[in-house]
C-alpha cells in the first residue's frame, strides 16, 4: 500500500459530459518516487493534440479520472537510487518513455520500443492517489510529477534562465516529432522538394527543419490562411490552401505537382491522418520519393497501395514515431539550433497560467494558438 | 532511311505458339551507331526472368518480332562521336538505360529516371532491320548490338581475361538488383535481421550482400530445397521451406518470427511478387523494419496497409528498381567484392553456347540453373 506523501495541483481529466472535455484543477497526492523514477517539480507543460484526444475518449476506454500531459519541463526534486546523472535541482525536459532493454531500445530506436504503447498510453494506478497517471511516463499536467528515468533529459548547462524551460517544454514531443521526421528519418538535404500536410506544431516544425536543411522547395498545406502565412514566415517557399478544393485528394496532388514544376516532391510529410490527404501525398511524390506518416488516421484506416506503381516508382511509405529521435541527443540538438536562430519556436508558443488550461485547450482546438504551454 | 550495314546473329522472339516461347536464332542486320551510341561485339549475355516474361507476352502487346537481352558483356566495336570515355576494344558490361537529364538522373538515381519505362521496355524499330530492339538500351541477345551510352559501363583494367566478361555479364541487372537492395537502399549493417523471399539470382545476391554486410541473421525463403541449400552455402543463417505451408501468409510470418526469437526482422526483401508473401513480409517485420519490393506483382495487385499499424510500428514499404544502384559505380564495386571472395557469383552462373538458348531458358524456368549466361 503506497503512502501518498507528495501534494500537488493537477489537471484531472474526468469522463466527458455531453461529449465535451471535463477537466478540473484539483489538489492531488502522489507517492514517493521509486528507485528508477524521479520526482519533478513542474515549471511548464505543453499541450499536444494527443492530450486533447485522450482527454475526451469515451468513458469506457478513458481510465478516468487521470492526469495527462507529456511535454513537461521542470526541476528534479528527488532522484531514485538507480537514476544516473540526475540530481535535485537539475533542470529537465520530459519526453516519451521506453523500456531501455528491448532490441529497439538497445539499438537506439526508443520510439520503436516494443513496450511503447503500454509505457506511454497505458494508464497506471498507484502513482496518484485514486487517479490514473504515468501518461508518457510523466503525467505532467501536475505541479509535481513522478517521472520514469527514461522520459527525462537533463538540460543542465543548456539553459539561460527559467524562461527557457517554458519555451522548451514542447521539444520532447510535438516539436521533436515534426523536426525529427525531416532530419532523422528522411535525412533531407538541399536537393529535396518537401511538402508538409497540416501546419500545427508538428507540421510547422517540419517546415522549419526543412528550411534548416536547405531544402530547395518547401510546400506548406493547410486550410487556414493564418497557418499558411505562418508557414511562409518560417520557411515555406510555397503554400497550398485546401479550403476550396472540391476533390481533396486529386486537387491537392495536382497542386503539389504544379508547385514542383511537374516533378512531384521527394519528401511528403502527413500530420493530418486524413486518408484523402495521405492518398494525395503518395500520388504527388516524384520517383524514389518518400511519404512519411505522422498524423494518426482514424482507427481501421486502410490505404490501398498499387504494388506495381510502388515498385516502378521506387516510392516509400514510412511510419514515423517521435521523429525517429533519441530525445537525450535530439533535444540538446534542437536547443542548439534555437540558439543559432534556426528553430524559432518562440513564434509558435503561447504561455498560459496553468489554471487557464481550459482556455489554452480551446485555443488549440480552434487554431488560435499553435502550441499552448501551461505555466505552473 | 537507315542503312543496315552490320551483320549479326540474334535470338529473335516471335509471337508465342500455343502459349509457348517462340524464339529463333536468325541472321539479322543492324544500322550503324549514331553519335550517342556504341556498337558492341557481344561475348556473353545473361538471361533474366524479365527476358522470359517479355518473350512470351501476348501477340498484341509483344512488339514482335524483337530482340531481348539486357545483361550483355562484350567489346566496343565503334563509339559514336558524342560518347565519352569509351574506345574500340574496351571491354564493357551493359546495364539499364536512363535519360541522364531528368531530375532523378541529375541526382544520381538513374533507376528512377522519369523515362525509365520508355527507354528500357519500349521496343524501338529502326535499329535492327524489320525487328524491334533497344530492350534496356541494348537488346543484347545478339552477337552485335547498338547500345545507348547510358547503358554502358567501361570495365577496362578490371578484368583478368575474357572469361570474366562471361561471369560478370549478369552484374548489370539481376545481380545488381539483389545486392543493391541490401547495400544501396536498406544500407544493412551487422545489427540487421534480414529475410529474403524467393531465392533466384536476385534473391541469392541479396543473401550474399547481407553476408557481406555482416547481418547477424539472414533467412532464405523458398519452396525448393536445392535453393535453400544454396542459400545456406552462400550465407543464410536460417532457411524456411514454404512448400508444406497451408496458409502461406500466416505460416510464413510465423516462421520468420520464430527464426528471430520472436522479434521479427529489420529488413525483408521480396523477389517473388506474390501478394501473400508480401503480406507476410510486412507483418513479420520488427518495429521500424523495412519491406523492400523487388519482385513484380501481378498487374493491379493492391496491398491493403493498416495505417495505424504502420504508424505505431514505424515500418516502411519501399519499391526498389535496379538495387537503387548507379551502375557505373556499383558494377566496379561488385567486381571488387568478387575479387575479395565476398561475391561468389561463380556459384550461380552456368554458361551455355548461344545456340543453346532454348535449353538455357528452360533450365531457368525449371530452376535447374540460377543464372544462365549465353556465350556468343
Amino acid at each position: 500500500m503506497a503512502n501518498y506523501t507528495v501534494s500537488a495541483k493537477a489537471i484531472v481529466s474526468h469522463p466527458p459530459k455531453d461529449s465535451n472535455r471535463s477537466w478540473e484543477m484539483q489538489e492531488v497526492k502522489l507517492r514517493e518516487p521509486n528507485a528508477d523514477e524521479l520526482l519533478v517539480r513542474m515549471i511548464a507543460t505543453g499541450i499536444c493534440h494527443t492530450d486533447l484526444h485522450f482527454g475526451i475518449l469515451p468513458t469506457d476506454y478513458g481510465n478516468y479520472p487521470k492526469v495527462l500531459g507529456h511535454e513537461g519541463a521542470g526541476y528534479v526534486e528527488k532522484a531514485g537510487s538507480n537514476v544516473k546523472g540526475m540530481a535535485p535541482g537539475d533542470p529537465v525536459l520530459l519526453s516519451f518513455a521506453s523500456c531501455t532493454s528491448c532490441r529497439a531500445c538497445q539499438l537506439s530506436k526508443p520510439g520503436y520500443c516494443q513496450n511503447f504503447m503500454s509505457l506511454n498510453i497505458g494508464a497506471v494506478r498507484g502513482i496518484f492517489e485514486d487517479i490514473s497517471g504515468n501518461f508518457f511516463g510523466q503525467s505532467s499536467f501536475s505541479s509535481m510529477a513522478i517521472v520514469g528515468a527514461s522520459s527525462v533529459v537533463n538540460v543542465s548547462g543548456l539553459l539561460k534562465d527559467e524562461n527557457d524551460l517554458k519555451l522548451f517544454a514542447p521539444l520532447g514531443c510535438g516539436f521533436q516529432t515534426g523536426a525529427g521526421a525531416v532530419t532523422e528519418l528522411a535525412n533531407a538535404n538541399k536537393d529535396d522538394l518537401v511538402a508538409v500536410f497540416g501546419l500545427g506544431g508538428v507540421g510547422l516544425l517540419a517546415i522549419i527543419a526543412a528550411k534548416t536543411r536547405g531544402c530547395s522547395t518547401i510546400i506548406g498545406v493547410d486550410r487556414f490562411a493564418s497557418r499558411l502565412d505562418l508557414a511562409k514566415k518560417l520557411g515555406a517557399t510555397h503554400t497550398i490552401d485546401t479550403l476550396g478544393f472540391t476533390n481533396l485528394s486529386e486537387d491537392l496532388a495536382k497542386a503539389v505537382k504544379e508547385n514542383t514544376k511537374g516533378s512531384g516532391t521527394s519528401i511528403n510529410i502527413d500530420t493530418t491522418g486524413n486518408l484523402n490527404i495521405i492518398r494525395a501525398g503518395l500520388s504527388s511524390l516524384a520517383n524514389s520519393g518518400q511519404l512519411i506518416i505522422i498524423g494518426i488516421p482514424p482507427p481501421g484506416s486502410e490505404l490501398g497501395v498499387n504494388l506495381n506503381e510502388l515498385l516502378q516508382s521506387g516510392k516509400s511509405i514510412r511510419g514515423c514515431i517521435e521523429g525517429n529521435a533519441v530525445p537525450s541527443k535530439y533535444i540538446p540538438q534542437m536547443i542548439q539550433w534555437y540558439r543559432e536562430g534556426k528553430l524559432p519556436i518562440n513564434e509558435l508558443v503561447k504561455l498560459y497560467p496553468a489554471q487557464k488550461f481550459d482556455q489554452a485547450a480551446s485555443d488549440m482546438d480552434s487554431g488560435v494558438t499553435v502550441k499552448p504551454v501551461l505555466i505552473w
